[in-house]
This record gives C-alpha cells, sequence and structure tokens, in this order.
C-alpha cells in the first residue's frame, strides 16, 4: 500500500492522510495457513447445489436489497425471526455500519486487545476514539473487571469470542455484565463460534442474552466454518430496532445476487458442514498437543488453549520462522510479532491432517534450527 | 423502511437519527422499466462463459483484495494502467468512499439536481454538506455558469453523464473547466455512458480529460450496459494518486470472488454487448418519437432527448398513470413526481421492442384516459 501523496493528504479528511489499511500480507504459497480460511474440501453435494443455484441466478436485475430469503434461512437455523437478522457484504461491513452508526466523533469504543485489528481501523475511519483495556499478557484472558470498570464511560464495545488471535471464548457472565455496564451497543463478534462446541456454536453463543440485554448484537460470518470466505457474507443478529438501524445507514444492494444464492446453499446444507467442522477442532486439539509436547521436550514453544480454527504460539525469534516456513516450505502462517503484546507469536490456521502434519514437522524443525 | 425507535435515535450518532435510506420503491410487475436495468437477454455464449468462471472459483479463500485480474482487463479497454483503476462493490461503494475520503464534515459536495439521490444520501452519511445548482426547470439542462460560480467555493463535485433522470451529457469542455474552478476533487459519474455514443461510450467520456486534470475521477459501473446489475460492481478511473486514496479507505474485501470472477466474464465479451447496447439506443429513440408524437396529437405529455437507457416523461397526474401502469397493466416504472424539479415526470427504463410497445401503448391509453 503506497503512502498517499502530499496532494492527496491536502484533499483527503485530515484525520485519514496517515491511515493505514488491514495488510493481509499475503504471499501465494503451497499452503495457506494464514487467514483461518476453511481449507478442507466442500462437503459432498454443496458445491454442485451452489453452482446451481449460481446458473439459476438472474445477474441484469438488482439484488433483493435484503436478502430476505437468505435472512429466513439463517432466522431459521436460529431460532430467530427475520426481523431479528441482517446480513452485509462480509462481517467487514457490518462491522464499519456499527462503527458509523454507535461511534463517530467524540464517542469511545471499548477494545479488548490484543483482537482484530480492523476493530481499531474501522474506528479510525469513522473518527471514533478506542478504549483499549488489554488481556493478561501471559494467558490473554480478559481482565473482566477492568473491562466492566471502563465500560460505563464508553459508548460502545466489542468483544470477540472466541477471540481472534488468542482463541478464548468471552464467558456468557461476562458478556452480560458488560451489557449491563455499558451505556451503548455491545457487540460480540462470533466469527469463529462455530468451531467452540459441538453444537455448531449454539452452547457457545451469546445469542441468548438478547432477549434480557437489547444493546447486544452478535456478528456471524460464512467466512470461516462454512468455507465461504471468498463470497463475503456476513450477518448480525439483534433485536429488531438494532437490525432497523443496520438496515437504514447501509447500502442497499451492498450484497450482490450471487453471494446471496451462494449462501443460502450453504446455510441450507449447514448440517453437512458439521462433520468438517468436528474434523477442525478435533484436529486443532491434535496441533495443541504436538506443540506442548515440542515444549515438553525442551523446545521454546509456547502454545495457548483455543476454541477456533487456528492456534497461536509463540517461539523466539517468530518472524524468521515464519519466513523460513514461507520460502523454505512454502507455508504461509500469520505473524504477530509486530503487534502490541503478541511478541514472537504466530498464528497458524488449522488446515487439513496433511497440512498440519506438515506446518508441524516443519515448525519443529525451524525452532530447532533457530536455538 | 421503519423510523428508528427512540432508543435507537438516542444511541446512533446524532446526524443519523432522522437518515431517510435510498428507496427503489419495488413492487414485482410483469414488466418491469423502474431501475434502469438492462433487460435484453445475455449475449449468446457470454452466461456460459460467466457460469463456466463461477463454477471453477473456489469460494473458501478471501478475495484478491484489489481484483488485479479484472482491473487489468478493464484497464486495457479503457487505454489505461491498473494504477488508473479501483473496483468496488457496485458504483455505491465508491461514491460512498469518493464522499468519506473527500468530503466530510465541514466539507461541501457541489451537486446538480435534478440528479441520483444516492449522491445527497451519501453526503448525508459522511456529514458532508451540499450545495444545489439547480439545472434549468425547464430544459433540465446544467447552468454552466452557476456550476463554474459556485465550485471555488466546493470542496468536491459531481457530474452525472448521461444524468439521471435527466438523460443528458455534460460537455466536455464543461467538465475541464470544472475541474480548473474546484480546488478538490471532481467526479464523473458515467453509469450510463456506453449509451450515448456508437461507440461505448468512447466518444463521450470525460475520460481523456483526466491527463490535464488530475482532479478528475470517472465513475463506471456494470449495472447498466453490461446487463450485471446483480453482480454489484463498479469502478472508477483517475490518477494514480487518487485510485491510491480510493484503496487506502476501502474495505479490502469488498469485492467478491463470484462478482470478480463474472464481471472478467462480461468484460472480456464487451464486444458481444454492443449491439445489446445499439439497440437499446435505437429503441430509446423510436420511444421518444413515439412520445413526441403523442404530443404532437395533443396528448399533454412533454418527452427530453436522452443519451442514456430511460426516458423521462412529464404528464399530469403521474403518479396515478404510474400507479395504473402498475396495477392494470403490471408494467412497472419509476415515479418522480415527488422529487423537487420533477413534479408529474416519470422515468421510463428502454426495455425490449416489445417491452417498449407495451408501455407506450398503455402510456398513451392511461394518459387519455386521465385527460
Amino acid at each position: 500500500m503506497a503512502e498517499l501523496t502530499p496532494r492527496m493528504k491536502e484533499l483527503v479528511q485530515p484525520y485519514l492522510a496517515g491511515i493505514e489499511p488491514y495488510d493481509p500480507n499475503f504471499t501465494p504459497t503451497r499452503i495457506n495457513l494464514s487467514a483461518n480460511e476453511n481449507t478442507y474440501p466442500v462437503p459432498a453435494g454443496v458445491r454442485e447445489a451452489i453452482d446451481a443455484a449460481l446458473a439459476a441466478t438472474p445477474l441484469n436485475r438488482y439484488p433483493d436489497p435484503m436478502s430476505n430469503e437468505l435472512r429466513d434461512e439463517l432466522a431459521a437455523w436460529h431460532g430467530v425471526t427475520r426481523e431479528n437478522t441482517c446480513v452485509g457484504n462480509g462481517g467487514d461491513e457490518l462491522l464499519y455500519n456499527y462503527l458509523l452508526a454507535f461511534g463517530g466523533a467524540g464517542r469511545t469504543l471499548l477494545n479488548c486487545p490484543p483482537c482484530f485489528s480492523e476493530y481499531a481501523f474501522f474506528a479510525s475511519l469513522c473518527q471514533t476514539e478506542v478504549r483499549d483495556v488489554w488481556r493478561d499478557p501471559a494467558s490473554f484472558e480478559l481482565d473482566q473487571a477492568a473491562v466492566l470498570a471502563a465500560a460505563p464511560e464508553c459508548s460502545l464495545a466489542i468483544v470477540t469470542s472466541p477471540n481472534n488471535p488468542t482463541g478464548d471464548v468471552a464467558p456468557l457472565d461476562f458478556v452480560a455484565a458488560l451489557c449491563d455496564a455499558c451505556p451503548g451497543m455491545v457487540m460480540v463478534d462470533e466469527a469463529y463460534v462455530e468451531f467452540a462446541d459441538d453444537s455448531f456454536g449454539a452452547a457457545t453463543t451469546a445469542q441468548g442474552l438478547i432477549a434480557e440485554h437489547p444493546n447486544l448484537v452478535i456478528l456471524h460470518t460464512l467466512s470461516k466454518a462454512f468455507g465461504a470466505a471468498g463470497t463475503r457474507l456476513g450477518y448480525v443478529i439483534a433485536a429488531p430496532e438494532v437490525i432497523d438501524a443496520f438496515a437504514a445507514i447501509r447500502q442497499i444492494y451492498s450484497v450482490n445476487v450471487l453471494s446471496q444464492a451462494a449462501a443460502l446453499a450453504c446455510v441450507r446444507a449447514r448440517d453437512a458442514y458439521a462433520p468438517v467442522v468436528a474434523q477442525v477442532a478435533s484436529e486443532r486439539e491434535r496441533e495443541l498437543c504436538a506443540l506442548h509436547a515440542m515444549a515438553a521436550e525442551g523446545l521454546p514453544v509456547e502454545a495457548w488453549p483455543s476454541a477456533a480454527n487456528f492456534v497461536l504460539v509463540r517461539t523466539p525469534h517468530a518472524t524468521h520462522v515464519r519466513e523460513r516456513l514461507r520460502d523454505e516450505y512454502s507455508i504461509l502462517v500469520r505473524d504477530f510479532s509486530y503487534a502490541p503484546g503478541l511478541a514472537d507469536c504466530l498464528r497458524i490456521t488449522v488446515g487439513t491432517p496433511q497440512e498440519n502434519d506438515e506446518v508441524l514437522a516443519a515448525f519443529a524443525a525451524l525452532v530447532k534450527e533457530e536455538m
């Protein structure tokens, strides 16, 4: 991303002149475990259903603005009504609109880093101040008391559960207390929730709290468990009045007809994804065992429990290890060394058993060589 | 669109509490000529190419953020380089980002109504003041002198060419003068330009002015001539430093893999769309002839020349005529009666010859009955 020219810095709004966009830091490799995508084959029959739906979709008409057929299917799945959900062009659009609607100049977002960096990016786009309440530097657990103490002074909050990139789940009693403590909206980003329990997230989600806490909004995406990152389909679940606020400020045609059709086919086939999600969770535990075994052997490796489709691991010279994984093994993982609180940390997406075997073997070999 | 609840009005940013989103005012009908979509069959072979491209697209990976393959094809078509173009989730995203980057609180958009209402909507979302310089109330021509007089006091400008819903083209010498007069950016929205001349817009576009006027940005869409409104694919052409500004503030994955693939297939097949575009232009002239003939027969019908894929027509009781078209003939056209400067005006999209025959006959019959 090139820095803006002096002329552009003068012409854009002053607060945007130094903006640094999100950088996925992507390099083509043989094995890509860098973006928490689902690397498993699409369940049998689902791709055919998607392709048939795509081929049957006229392209010349504007989309249904609210994606009502998809909304109804999502609502049926989650046991809510159409009026409780709004879809977006990926979770990104909904995150941005959340900050635009409920944040803004003179308002403060309560944020719990280390977490997804786009929260702060979108806050900056919307001139929203960010109040960081850092997680425990060793365990990465939420500092619940500090968050609840800061909440009354904040206009809105985001917590991630399971959290990216630390993998932990926000306890429901904490989420409820946060909703009580914050005078504005509270979003729980559950992008990874389907990996957190063996009921596809149903036992982990904070959704059940909405009835008692109408300031709660849950963010979901089809980018992770459903292996549909390319289609850009996110959705929120909240009280109808909150959905109306999302609907009022969105770009009405933000979700195109192809993504609507593909997403509908995916969500209809949700039972077919359950075995994939279960296997990812099982592979994640195997990977954590292997990493802990490396530590037990005396290798300088630390790994944290995870309820998502990735593991966070710390090792000396992590940036160099990551570069060597990329350049010598053509395996891409994400380097978080640059990020505050995440010195020497790499995030490794859980892939297929063979991908996981390869990254574990390569990682162990490199850690030994770097010692 | 429901009004926000009192609680939501308190929680959203104050300037958003009364926001009125764009309303396409859609009702399902047998013939839909309300949204300036392309109602012609997809050219032979193109849909097959699109479906093959879609079926070959993996869904589980995040999109190429900048859609570089598509950018290269668009650049080759327009005789520019990849660095001169940025794609977006429909023209809407690019319009919004234009207002977000170059507008904002304390800045003023120069607007020339009657024109596309989303300019003012996105300006309001970005807290940008709007300075309206109205077109001539009878001819709908731009008041060039007034626009150029206002330009030095404005931060950015949008002109539409051909204009929606009035159909006229902004003269290139005027666009050049506006670029000189405005201290900020000038956007020419050329959503309909392909219908304006028999070289697919190449003889009408203001693109040639960019070299001498680096504050000029041209907006295009695949929603009209390419019959791809459902895929949501817009793009801008501008100097590389302007493209960098668009790239810096966009949501990096805003254009999904399916829309990228479909758009690439469409643009590669652009020669196949030329006959469709020529037929739309020819049907537009036939429709205007028929409307002028009604006026010559003494019917209260006024119609304006158009370089786009629609005609604007004024007749007494237009709202009622439009409702009767919808309810008695199942033909949907757009009512602009509510819009300042467009009293009793309807906008009729140019459809297929048979659709045009039907709307003309029904319209003539209703106008006679309403006399």
